[in-house]
Formats: structure tokens, C-alpha cells, sequence
């Protein structure tokens, strides 16, 4: 199973807003099913975002053709595409790369999409085996207890995971004891999607609340914590998912190794320090409802962060398809060795 | 307004479970509509229960009259309070006082009802005022941001509250800027209930997800933070709510001060530091539900402990009805000056 994948004549995506209680998928046959995956995060996920685009370029062309569009109307249709989530980097470079060979033929485009797929999940195994071998070594131990926030598997990438990726890979050589994985509030992507993930591939797992998290480190109860990234500044200051600063700041205190795990394209070097990251702020609605139904007074306001920023201090190292930047010994990914 | 109170001969319970969408009172007539009370979560919070116990003895006594009751089932309905919640020290201490005035009379019973109740009211006010002067002088700031977790306002209390009662002294003196409220997972007391007493007391708020705390600190938005406790050791070693330890962490790390305020009755010499205090784990439907509608996949378990213990290293000063405990200068309860 993919989350994103070309099958026979089309794009499939896995429904993400049905798990964990139902696998569902969507048959793409037109772009505006490709929008509203993407508006309703159906498909989520920076490198899944990605190749969703660039197959989404095809399916422009597919119904261009079907439909007889004029070279205009494909034209908007790709930029519909491309702007169905603005913040998402991933997405509009997955659409631009397939548009830039639309003049090379439509089977060109389609071998293109593939290839940022495979290459997307060929990365993610490298970080896995560099992630589990450097674990490995540092902690000297066989059976290794994780903890994990948010979800970097499969749904989030196109076959493999970054953190997860190294989860997975650990698993497969049989070193996982237990996976805590952080439920993620507000949206919860580790109870629904991590957790499922862990189902799928059999891995022992706890879901806690994340501000559980902090007392399970420190109570010794975890031997490493894995995060993915979705903004890496030269400096090596990572942006991830609201509450990763949180596990960065217990995993300090109790003094056990914080991995980062994300691709070299998750890197910015333009972007010095984790000073100049903005951060996105969502809807209040996410804290202050669940499932439609209020839960906080109506009269109250909510401040809802979208990520944070870890302190390169308190990250161990971060862990690409290239290799392992040990940042607690000055490496960073401007200054590499 | 008060959480727990004697209205003309009855006792009279604020629905905590109806909060904040709906103001109910649940008239107290009969033993069994009380211990439903306290096992529902209707009526919560130790100061609020140990109150509730008491007033519960005369409910015991007003019902035995009017039903003909033996002396034995009087106590065996006492008991019935006394055991409604076997973990909240605070409901038996209550019943306990109550007990032992039964041969003195209904009316001295609930004499010392209202007595724990005002007592326990006069005891907040004063943390208040010593916590209030305290952050003050401290800070040196007219305008303060504060940052609490969990509830700690009238409905945990009698009337007033703990940590909740320094924010409220603050505003009533025209110095607070603005409140963050952590939502307080898994049982959004958060969201829920210090939200709604914020409203009522028209105190500038947000209510924010608990992983967003560490970052809203780091980045410098809030100037103290706040919290209650549940015990604290002799070392000054206090387990509160889970993801207190979250926040201290946070403080510890943006040098901001991390308050706890708790009656003298929340210090346990006996246990001399937090490596000693047990922590509850409870259901971990907690977790992997919300209002019976499950959000984890049905093969995952949860890991879902009530409390979490902040080490006397991350507290700045604890606050009690007798004043202050500079715990960073090296004060604990059982090294006062």
C-alpha cells in the first residue's frame, strides 16, 4: 500500500481522513478531485505532497486530452493544482518539475512523477539505515524504546517515512522494544495516523498525550526520540510540528539522544537561524472544538501555533539520505564535515 | 458563585460535567445523589471534595432523620461518601473532620462544614496576595503574562482557587496582560473549566494545545508561569497534573519563573522526594477516545498517567497560605527558614 501511488491509468491516494477506522481510497480521473485531496487533506505530508503534484500534471493532461482542452485551460488547470495549499513547498516544486517536460510528451511527464516517488522512498531507506545504525551504536543495546511525535510514515512521505522510516528499519532488525507515540494535539496525527501506521506494520506501541511525554523521557522510560522536520535552518534550529521543542527539551534534561530525520530538501540554507522561520498560525477552531462540537467557552480565544522551533542545543543530530550531521558535536548543515 | 456550598438545609453542587455550555446545580437531598456526584467528576478537585465530604455527613444525618434510619446505616451511608473516590485523600479527610462531631450534634457538623469551606477560601486568598506580591516584585512589570495548566480556580477549590487565585489577584489589581491556558490533555480541564472561570472573570485569555507551550515560552510570550499540585515531598519535589513537567522545563530553560501554589495541606513530609510518589495511570480510553467516539485505531493501547512529577531543580518558589517557599534559593517544606 502507498499513499500515493499511479495505478494502471491514474493516480490513487489513500483517503487519509478515513484512518485509522476505514482505508478508502481516491480514484484521481480529474483535477478537481486532485484539489479537494489536497484541501481536505486527504493527501498530506511534504514529500507525499510532492509527487502527488507531479502526477497531478498527468492527470491534467489525461483530461486536457479526454476533454479537449485548449493549451490555456491545461495551463490553469496545472496552476489550480499548484495553489490548492500555498504554504506547502513540496507541492508546487512536485507540479513545477512535471511542467517543465510537458513539452518532452505526456509519457515523459508520468516517468518524471515516478522518479521523484522512487527517489523520495530510496532516500527515506537510507535515512532509515543511517538513523537505526547510528542509534544502534550510540546506545549500545538491543531493544531500543522510541519516542515519536506526529506522524512521519508512510501517509506522510509516499512509501517509506523519515522518522518512521528508522523506526521501521529498526523494527526489521528486530531492536524496537516499544514505540511512544505523542497523540499530537490539536490534530492529532499520532493517534490517527502514527498509530495506524505502527498497526500496519506490527510495531509495539503506546499513544500518550504529549504532555505525558516530558515524564515519560525523564522517568527513563525512553532510549531515543525520532521527528521528521519541515524546515531545517543552516544553523541546524529545526522547525517541526507544535510540541517537538517539547521532547527536545526533555530529551536534554534527561540527557538521551533527539534525532532529527528529513530530507537534504527539507534543508535551508538561505535560512540562517530558526530566529527568521515564521510561524504559521492556524485556526483557533482546532483547540477550541473537536469533531465539530465546541469544547471551550464560546466567549474564548484560542492561540494555536502550527510548529515550533527546536534550538539546535538540544538536537543530537539530524539524519538525511546523505548521511548523519552530528549537531551535538558542531556540525551543522552549513559547517558539514 | 462557589463550586460547593450549603444553601438554606441542602447542599448545592456546580455540574462540573455541564461546564462550560451549561450552568446546573445538582440539589443534594440524598447520600447516593452526592456520590454520584463525586464519581461522575460533577464535583472535583481535592480542596472541593474535601468541603463536599463534609457537607455530605450532614447530608448523611438530614436523610437518616427524615427516612428513620439506624445509627448503623447512618454510617454505613458515610461511608458510602467516604469511599466514592478511594484515591482523593481530601474526600476522606473531609468525611473524617465531619465524623467525629456526630455526638456533638448536626448543627456542629455543619459548623465545621462551613469552617473547612471558609478556611479553605481564606487560605486561597492569601496565596493569592503572597503569590501576587511575589511575581511583582519579581518581575519588576506592570502587565504580566501568565501561563497555567489544569484547572485550579473555584471549581477545583471552594471558591476561590490556587493558582487560579493568583491570577485573579493580579487582575484585580489591573496586572495581567494576558493568560495562557494549556487545554490539558487527555481531560481538557484546560479548555474546559479554567477557560469558563476566566470568562467569568473577564480575564484575557487563550487557550492553547499543551505541546504549544514550551514554544510560546521559549519565544518569550509569557513572563510566569503557574500551577497547582497535587502532593509535594519534603525535597519540594511536586506531581501535578501531567505536562506540568513540560512547562517547568520550558521556564527552566527561558529563565521565567515557575511558580506552584497548593495549601499547606498538599505538603507530605512523609514522602521525601518525588522518586518516592506513585503515579496513576488511568484508563487509557482517556487517550484513545473523545466523548465515546474512538479516534486511535482499535488495536492500539494508550499510556495514560494522571500526574507528573517536576523535580525541586525546575521550581522557582512554591506559595502556600503561610507564605513563601524560595525553592531556587535552596528553601524546601522540610528546610524553611
Amino acid at each position: 500500500m502507498r499513499a500515493v501511488e499511479w495505478v494502471d491509468d491514474h493516480l490513487r491516494l489513500l483517503d487519509q481522513t478515513k484512518i485509522p477506522h476505514q482505508i478508502e481510497f481516491i480514484e484521481v480521473l480529474k483535477v478537481d478531485q486532485l484539489v479537494d485531496a489536497i484541501v481536505s487533506l486527504a493527501v498530506r505530508g511534504a514529500p507525499a505532497l510532492g509527487a502527488a503534484g507531479a502526477y497531478g500534471v498527468v492527470t491534467a493532461l489525461d483530461q486536457g486530452k479526454k476533454e479537449n482542452w485548449s493549451e490555456k485551460e491545461i495551463e490553469e488547470q496545472i496552476l489550480k493544482i499548484r495553489n490548492a495549499r500555498p504554504t506547502a513547498v513540496n507541492l508546487a516544486w512536485g507540479v513545477d518539475q512535471a511542467h517543465k517536460l510537458i513539452s518532452q510528451g505526456r509519457d515523459q511527464v508520468l516517468k518524471l512523477a515516478h522518479k521523484i516517488s522512487q527517489e523520495d522512498e530510496d532516500g527515506n531507506k537510507k535515512m532509515g539505515k543511517f538513523g537505526a545504525d547510528w542509534i544502534l551504536k550510540k546506545l549500545n543495546k538491543q531493544k531500543i524504546n522510541v519516542l515519536t511525535h506526529c506522524n512521519t510514515g508512510m501517509l506522510a512521505t509516499t512509501e517509506w517515512g523519515t522518522a518512521f522510516g528508522v523506526i521501521r528499519e529498526l523494527h526489521s532488525r528486530g531492536n524496537i522494544e516499544m514505540v511512544y507515540a505523542d497523540e499530537t494535539r490539536p490534530l492529532l496525527q499520532g493517534s490517527r495516523l502514527t498509530a495506524w501506521e505502527l498497526v500496519q506494520n506490527k510495531i509495539p506501541h503506546l499513544v500518550l498525550a504529549d504532555g505525558a511525554a516530558a515524564s515519560t523521557i525523564l522517568r527513563k522510560k525512553v532510549d531515543v526520540a525520532l521527528i521528521g522536520a519541515d524546515r531545517i535552518a543552516a544553523n541546524a534550529d529545526t522547525a517541526n510540528k507544535i510540541g517537538s521543542l517539547s521532547v527536545a527539551l526533555a530529551c536534554y534534561e534527561a540527557k538521551i539522544p533527539f534525532l532529527v530525520v528529513a530530507p537534504e530538501s527539507t534543508i535551508d540554507l538561505s535560512t540562517k537561524s530558526g530566529d527568521s522561520i515564521e510561524i504559521e498560525l492556524r485556526n483557533d477552531s482546532e483547540i477550541l472544538e473537536f469533531n465539530g462540537k465546541r469544547v471551550a467557552p464560546l466567549e474564548s480565544r484560542g492561540y494555536n501555533p502550527a510548529f515550533d522551533v527546536t534550538p539546535a542545543k538540544y538536537i543530537s543530530a539530524i539524519v538525511t539520505e546523505l548521511g548523519v550531521i552530528e549537531v551535538s558535536k558542531g556540525e551543522t548543515p552549513e559547517k558539514r564535515k
